[in-house]
């Protein structure tokens, strides 16, 4: 099976922007980070795995929490550099802050942040002292 | 005015990825970069702008194409090294290559890419000879 793949050589450190999309309201849940090898697991398995820059691991998304994202469907952008998934958020939350979205703060009209999303899980119950 | 603003210095390069969502439907039109002074003026004109790594230059959405994003709501993530824009799509189509998404091609069951975007305007049209 011959498969596509993004074209990773255009960026300096081999890695493409990965979106996360739940798949029923559009949400955008997370964005993160992808090599070679990230991608090959997440077609082959059908859940998102990325490439942790701080960890620098791969990192099967929900490996700590549970809360995979199970792969509806993959969209490449138009450069091919970038990933779109819609996808499945188990658990209804794919921030590690306990948020349905990491996109939970919106600049308000004072130039500040103001919290607009709901938690869904406390972060001290799942990871517990883990980070 | 004091104005938040993302971490530009948590990537090497300065940069960060900027996505732009349809405010109505949510569907994910582009992903693009962002440094600091991209970000102030997508602020402060309330229209995207963007950093083009290709070009080297800031680069005002719709400068050439008309297709501007008018910004209805701006929201950082967690990590604050990601922006995520609800706009209104001018010309309804954020795609250089004349689709309404960048994200116009999806994995198929086969491993290659299926075109389920819709064309919106052709290139050539718009765009000339230009590059």
């Amino acid at each position: 099976m011959i498969m596509v793949s993004p074209d990773f050589s255009k960026s300096k450190d081999g890695l493409v922007a990965a979106i996360a999309q739940d798949w029923r309201d559009g949400q955008v849940l997370m964005i993160a980070w992808m090599n070679e090898e990230a991608w090959r697991r997440t077609v082959e398995t059908g859940r998102a795995t990325y490439w942790s820059r701080s960890r620098n691991r791969l990192w099967a998304k929900g490996e700590s929490s549970g809360n995979v994202q199970q792969i509806k469907a993959i969209y490449l952008d138009c450069d091919r550099d970038a990933v779109l998934m819609k996808v499945e958020q188990i658990g209804d939350a794919a921030c590690h802050e306990g948020y349905r979205s990491c996109f939970f703060r919106r600049l308000a009209e004072d130039g500040g942040l103001e919290t607009v999303g709901e938690r869904v899980f406390d972060p001290e119950e799942v990871y517990g002292g883990q980070k």
